[in-house]
C-alpha cells in the first residue's frame, strides 16, 4: 500500500447516494472538455501547509489530526525529510500533478537565516528528486512573512528596518528555490502587511516599502533569469484588522500606483473573496477585467460566519461560476492551477479524510467545469449578454463606444424623447429565469456526465 | 387568455438547457412523493402584497413593475376589487391552492377605523365569492401594523396608548375576516415591535404589552370560534434596529415566559433567518425541537447583503435542507404550507416575470423535495445520525439518557481512563464526505426526476 | 419667526446634561482652531434631499415627516419654489454656508426633459437670487441616476443606449447648473451603476461606457468653462448588489486604468465606509494617500446593520478621527466640506428634530475637530508614529528608501543575525494606551472648550 | 520591585494628554460613586488565561507575548506552580480583588483524569494560601470542555459517551475546586456545545444531554453545599459554526425548557454580544428583563470583524451603557463582577503591556461608572423613558396593564377616532438630542472627575 493506508484513487463515475470506497465521480483527468483535459483545464495542486503540517488547531482547541508519520520522528529535520516522502505518494495516488508551498513548511528554522537556508536546501533536494522521478510540478512557492514573531507588525511593512531586511533575505531564498524547481508562479500573500490599529499607522510609507520590496523581487529575479509569474494573494483582514490587498481591486490600485502592474498578477481565493464581501466570481471577473487573473485559490468559507474557514470547496454553485469564468477566459491564467488552500473540518481528523477532501474538492470543481462547459457550448450567457447590450452595437449606442458621442450630441438625441418612450425601451432581465436555468445546466451536464 | 397574457402553467418535465415558453420541470402536483401528494407537502401559497400591491421600489428608486391593471381604476375601491379577478385567475393559472394577505393588501382605509374596515368588508365579500368557485384557500391572514405612520413607535409595543388600542382594534376585525375566510392560519409579523434605540426603550413593559395584546387575540379567537393556527414570523432586524422576534430561538423564549407557547406556533422565513446569523434549516430545527414549526415563507436572501431581499427561492442546497426537515416532521406544521413572500427583482418588471418566479421557486421546492425524499428513502442522514451517537444507546451513555447518571457515577467510569483510550474512541465525522454524497443526491434525484 | 418656529442656533457653550433649548455647544464658527475658523476648517453643508424632500419612509412603512410647508402647495413646481424660501431661511438660522442638492431634489420632472430642464431653471433662478442675497454657497451639486425608473440597469453602465443617452443629457443641464451657481464641486454618486446579478452583466463594457461617459462630462465641463472639482462618492452596495466605486480604492484603481485619476477627487462618507468593511477614517486616509481627497458627506452607520442609515453623526471617536486626518491634510480637500448626508431617525418626525439633528451632527464634528486639534498640537500621534518608523530614518532602513538597498543587500545584512537579536529589536506598540490616550484627549480637549 | 518590574498602581487623576508612568486617571477604588464605593460596583476580576497562559497566538502566528517567567522552568508543574506567586502579586499591584480561572490554566493534564487532578490540588493548595494571605478572591472558576482533542464534537454534547462521561468527571472536580475556594459563582461556557454541520447533528438529543449535564452538576453542588452562582455565558459561534448557548434569550429558551431557569444565571461578555448581532447592552438588558443577570466579561470586539478578539475594553460608550444598567438593576449580578476575559493585542506583547492594558479597561469601566451614576442622579433616562409611556399610566392604556382590557373594548375606544387624531397622539422622539446628551454626559462628568 505504501506509507498511506490508501490505494490510488480512480475515476468510477457518478453514482447514486453515498459512494462505497474512494473514487472520483467527476474527475476523469484525461477526458476532453471544451477542447481540452481536465486535468489541464483544473491543474490542480495540493498545498503542503494544509496537508502535511495542519493539525487542525483552531482559536480555542488544540490539533486533532492523525497523520501516519505523528510520533516516529524526533528531530525536525528527520520529520520535514520524511514528509517530503508521504507527500510524493500523496500527490500520485491522488493524481494530482501539482503542489505549493510556503518555505517554512518544508524545513525548521535555524538560528540564523543561514542556518535556516541549510535546513531548507536539504529538504529542496530531496523535493527536487522526487519532482524529477515523478513528474509531479510546482505550481508555486511562497514564503511565509507571518507566522514567526518578528513579523508582529508586518513584514514588507514591518516599521522595524531589521525585520524589513530579514525579509528580503528570505526572500532572495525562496526565489531562488522557485527557479531551482521550475516553480510556475510565486505568490505573494501579505498576511501581516496591513494594520492593527491606524492611529500608529504611517500607511503610506509602509505601502512604499512594500512597493520598493516587490521591485526588488522582481529586480533579483530577473537577474538569477528566474521567470516564474509574480502574484498577489488578496485577502480583506485576518490577521489584521485590515490588510493592504483587501481584493481585486486593492490589490490592482496599488500595482498601478506602483508601476507593479506588469509584472504582478493575483492569485484569488473563494474564502477571501467572501470576507470582502465578494463572491468568487466577482473577484475573478475583476481580475479578468484588469487583465491580471493569475491562479486560483480553490476552498469557500461561510458566509455566516466572520473568518477563514479554508473548507474544502463543495459548492456546485460557485465552481460553476469559477469555471465558467475560466472557460470564457480560456484558462485560469498563463501558469495558473486550482491550489487547494483547504483543510479538513477538525472532526474530519483522519488522514483518510485528507484524500476524501481533496476528492470532495476535485470532483466538485469537475463537476463545475461540466456545467460550465454546456453552459459555454449552448453560448447560454453569451448570448443572453450580447442581446442584453445590443443598442450600443448600432446608432446611437455605437456613438458612445466608437467615441464620437458627447454630451451635446446625446442631449440632442435624448432632449424631446416622450419619457414613456424611453421607458418602453427597457428590457426585463428576468433574473428568476437565469437562476432556474442554471439549476437546469447543473442537473443536466451532471446527469449525462 | 383573460387577465393575464398567460396560459395555465403545466408540467412539462426535466427539460435541456433554456427553458421555452412557462412549464414547470419538477412540480408535478398529483405526483406522490414520500407516499403524499407533491402539492400536499408544499401546500404554495401565493402572497398578495408582493404580488399584487409592491411596485418594486427600493430605498433609492420608485417602482418598476408593469401590471396588467397599470392604469386602469382612479378610484381606490374599483382597483381594490379589481385586484380580485386577477388575484384569482393567477392562482388558478399558477395551479396553486393557497394565499396570504395583510388587511392593509387588500382595501384602502379610511378616515377611521370603521370606515377602512367597511370598504375591508366589500373586498373580503368577493374574496369569499372567488374563494367558493375557485377551490382557493386562505392559508393565513394578518394584519399590518407597520405601514402606517402612526405605528412609527410600534403597535403592541407602542409606547402610546391610543395606537395600541388602534392595533388592538384593527386586530379584532382581521381575527373575523380570517374566521370569515376560513384562514387555516394566523401570522403575527412584528415589524415594528422592537426598539430603534433601547435608551428610550423599556423593554419589559412593552413586551409585557406585547403578551398581553397576544392574549387578547387568543381569547378573542376562541370566543369568536376562530381555529386558525396563530404564527409568531421572527425577524431579526428590519425596519427596527433590533426586532423583538429576533429569531425561532428568541421567540421561543418570549413565548415561554408569558405562557404563549402553547398557543402560537412559529412562521419562519429564510431571508430572516439569514438575517439573524443563521441558515434556514437551523430556524426550521429550532422550532422543531420546540415543538412549534408552523409554516414556512419560502424565499432567500443574499448572505454578502444585510438587509431584506425576499428574493425568490433558486437555491438546491437550501431548498433540499428545508424539504428534508419537512419530511423528517412529517408536514411543514398542523396547518403549514410555503407561502412566496417573495418579489421579482426590480429588474424583472415584467408582469410575466410574476410567473417566471413563481414557476423558479416552486420548481426549486419541488426538486428539493425529491431529492430530500431519496435522501429519506435511503435513510442516509438518519442512518448516519443514529450511528453517530450509538453510543449514548447502551453502557454508561444509557445511564446518561435515563437519568441514574450521576457526576460520581461518571467520574468513576472515567477518572483512570488513559487520555489515549478516550481520544481513541472519538471518530471522525467524514464532512467533506456528507457534503459530496448530498451534491450527489441533488445530481441523481433530479436527473431521475 | 419666519418660515420655521424656531429662533437663529447661537453658541452657548458647553452645559451640563441635557440642554435647554437649542444652541451650539462646541461649533463657535469664528473660533479659531489650529490657525483657521471653526466654520473654515468644517465648511458644514445641508443636504438638500434628506432636509427638504425626505419624508422619512423606510422599506416598510411610509413617511412619518411632518414639515412646515405640508399640505399648503397643490402644483408640485408651486412646491418646489416655496421650498426654496423653507431651505434659505433653514441655513441662515442654522448658521451653514453650504448646501448641496439633486437636479431631481429641486424640481419637478416633466414630459420630457426638456420640460424638465424648463422646470429645474425656474428653482435655479430662485436659488441664484437666495444665494446671492444670503451669501450662502453651493458646496456641489448632482444629478439623481438612480431614482427614476428608467435608471433600474443603471445610467452610465445601462444596456439602454437610450437611457445612456438621456443620462448624458441630464448631465449636460446638471453641469451648467452647477457652472451658474459656482458649485465648488460636482459630485457622481453611481446609485445604478454596478450590478444586480454577474451572470447577466458585461462588467468591462459597463465601466467602459462610465468611464467614456466621465470624460464627455470632463469635456463639456472644460468647454463650458465649469470649474468644480468633479468628485466619485463610493460606496459597497444597496441599492445594487455590487457598486462599481465600491471603495475608495476600488475607485481609484478605475480612475487610474481610465486616465481618470487627475480629473477627480472622491466624496467619502462615513456610513458607505461601513458598507465596504472600513472604518471612516481608513476610507480617508486611502483617499489621502492616493492624492484624492475630495470632500465628505458627514453621517454615521450602525455596524450592527447592514444597509445605509445615513444617521446624523453623534459619535465622538470618529469625529475625532476625521478632522485629525483633516487636520493632518490641512484641508478636507482642496474645495471640500462636510455635507450631511443625513436625515432624523423616522421617529425624530418633527420639523424642529431638522435643527435639533443638524445642531447634534455640526456640534460632534465641531468637538471632534477641538480634540484632533489639541492632538495634533501635542505632536501626539505625529511623534509617536515617526518614533515608531525611525528605523527607515537611517543605517540600513535608508537603503530601502533611498532606493539603494537590494534582496542581496539586505541578505548580506541579515543572514547571519541571530534570531534572538531580531526579535529583540521588535518594540511593543502599547496600544491599550493609544486608545486610553485618545479617551483622555476627548474629555480634556471638551472639558475645557 | 518584586516579581513583575512595576510598582504598584495608584489612582492618579485625569490629566491632559499622554500620561506619564502608570496610574488609575478615574478608578479610585474606595470612592464613593451613587452609594457604593466604586470597587465594590464593578468587582473587578483578572482572568487567568489571558494573562497568564495567553502567548499571544493568533490563526496564522505564533506567540509574542515576553513574560517574567519565560525560560525559567523546564518542568510543567513548576511552572504552574510560579505563576501562581507572579499571578497574586499581580492582583495586588493592579488592585484587582477578584480573579476567575478554567482549571486547566492552571495545572498541566497527566495521563488519566486522576493524575490531572492531583496536579490541580497541588496548585490550588498554593492559590488557597495566597488567598488567604492576600484576601483576593475567586469570582468564578470554571473548566475547559474545548481546548482538548477529545472535545472535537463537543462535551456535554458530544456524540460520544466516553467524551460525555469524562467531562462530568472533570465538572465534579471543579465544583469541588469551587466550593474549597469559595468561588462565588460558577460559569459555564460550551465552546464546543453546537454544531459544525447540522446535518450530522442530532440537535435535540444533544441539548437533552446537556441539560441533564447542568442538572447533574446542579446536584452535585447541593449534594456537597457548593453555593457558587451558576453561570452559562452565551456566545453566537466560534469555535463552533453554530454554539447552543446563541445570546441571552436563547440561553434562556433553554433554561426554561430543560427547568434550569431558576438555577442559572448568565455570564454575558461584549464581544459575545456583538457576534450574535447585538449591543453589550442589549444583551445586558435581556438577562435583566428576564431575572438572570448573572455577571459581566469585560472586553470588547470591533464589528468589522467577525471572531472573538476579546480586546481590552476603551469604548466610553459601551462601558457608559453597561454601568448605566448595571446602576438601574442596582448590582452587576448578587455575586457578579467585571472579569476582564481580554488579552492586550498581539503587539502589545511587553509584560508591562498586562498592567497597561488592565489600566486602560479599569479606567473604561470607572469613567462609565461615573457618567452614567451622574445619568443616573439626574433621572434622565428614567424621566425621559417614564414621560415617554405615560399613556400607559391611567385611561384606556391603565386598562390595558391592569387586565380589564379586551380587543372589544380597545375596539370601541378607536373605531371612530378619526385618523389626523391618533397621528397626532404620536410624539417625536428626539434622538438626535438623546445622543448629544450622552456626549455632553460623558464629557461633563469625566471633567469633573
Ligand atoms: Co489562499
Ligand atoms: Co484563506
Ligand atoms: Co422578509
Ligand atoms: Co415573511
Ligand atoms: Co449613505
Ligand atoms: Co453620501
Ligand atoms: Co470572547
Ligand atoms: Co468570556
Amino acid at each position: 500500500m505504501g506509507l498511506w493506508d490508501i490505494d490510488k484513487i480512480e475515476y468510477v463515475g457518478r453514482g447514486n447516494g453515498p459512494v462505497e470506497g474512494l473514487g472520483f465521480q467527476y474527475y476523469d483527468a484525461d477526458k476532453v472538455v471544451a477542447g481540452k483535459k481536465m486535468k489541464d483545464w483544473c491543474r490542480f495542486g495540493v498545498a503542503w501547509w494544509h496537508t502535511f503540517d495542519q493539525e487542525l488547531v483552531d482559536p480555542f482547541g488544540v490539533g486533532t489530526a492523525r497523520r501516519p508519520w505523528d510520533g516516529k520522528y524526533s528531530d525536525p529535520m528527520d520529520n520535514a525529510l520524511a514528509k517530503v516522502d508521504y507527500a510524493f505518494e500523496f500527490f500520485q495516488k491522488l493524481g494530482v500533478e501539482y503542489f505549493c508551498f510556503h518555505d517554512r513548511d518544508i524545513a525548521p528554522e535555524g538560528e540564523t537565516l543561514r542556518e535556516t537556508n541549510a535546513n531548507l536546501d536539504k529538504v529542496v533536494d530531496k523535493i527536487a528528486e522526487n519532482m524529477e522521478s515523478t513528474g509531479v510540478k510546482l505550481l508555486w512557492n511562497t514564503s511565509s512573512l507571518f507566522t514567526n514573531a518578528r513579523f508582529v507588525e508586518g513584514a514588507a511593512t514591518s516599521p522595524n528596518a531589521n525585520v524589513y531586511a530579514y525579509a528580503a533575505a528570505q526572500l532572495k531564498k525562496s526565489l531562488e528555490i522557485g527557479k531551482r524547481l521550475n516553480g510556475e508562479n510565486y505568490v505573494f500573500w501579505g498576511g501581516r502587511e496591513g494594520y492593527e490599529n491606524l492611529w500608529v499607522t504611517d500607511m503610506k510609507r509602509e505601502q512604499e516599502h512594500m512597493a520598493k520590496f516587490f521591485h526588488m523581487c522582481a529586480d533579483y529575479a530577473k537577474e538569477i533569469g528566474m521567470g516564474a509569474q509574480f502574484l498577489i494573494e488578496p485577502k480583506a483582514k485576518e490577521p489584521m484588522t485590515h490588510q493592504y490587498d483587501f481584493d481585486a481591486a486593492t490589490a490592482c490600485n496599488f500595482l498601478r500606483a506602483y508601476d507593479l502592474i506588469d509584472t504582478f498578477k493575483l492569485n484569488l481565493e473563494g474564502n477571501h473573496a467572501n470576507l470582502a464581501g465578494h463572491t468568487y466570481q466577482h473577484e475573478i471577473r475583476v481580475a479578468r477585467d484588469n487583465g491580471v487573473l493569475g491562479s486560483l485559490d480553490a476552498n469557500q468559507g461561510d458566509m455566516l460566519l466572520g473568518w477563514d474557514l479554508d473548507e474544502f470547496p463543495t459548492n456546485l454553485y460557485e465552481a460553476t461560476s469559477v469555471m465558467w469564468e475560466v472557460l470564457d477566459e480560456g484558462q485560469i491564467g498563463p501558469h495558473g492551477g486550482l491550489n487547494f488552500d483547504a483543510k479538513p473540518r477538525r472532526s474530519s481528523f483522519a488522514a483518510e479524510d485528507l484524500f476524501r477532501a481533496h476528492i470532495a474538492g476535485m470532483d466538485t470543481f469537475a463537476a463545475g467545469l461540466l456545467v460550465a462547459a454546456k453552459m459555454h457550448e449552448d453560448r447560454y450567457i453569451e448570448d443572453l449578454v450580447a442581446n442584453r447590450y445590443s443598442t450600443f452595437d448600432s446608432g446611437i449606442g455605437e456613438t458612445v463606444e466608437n467615441g464620437t458621442a458627447t454630451l451635446a450630441s446625446l442631449n440632442d438625441y435624448a432632449i424631446d424623447m416622450p419619457q414613456s418612450k424611453i421607458l418602453e425601451s427597457v428590457k426585463p432581465d428576468h433574473l428568476e429565469d437565469v437562476k432556474a436555468t442554471i439549476n437546469n445546466y447543473i442537473v443536466d451536464a451532471l446527469a449525462n456526465a
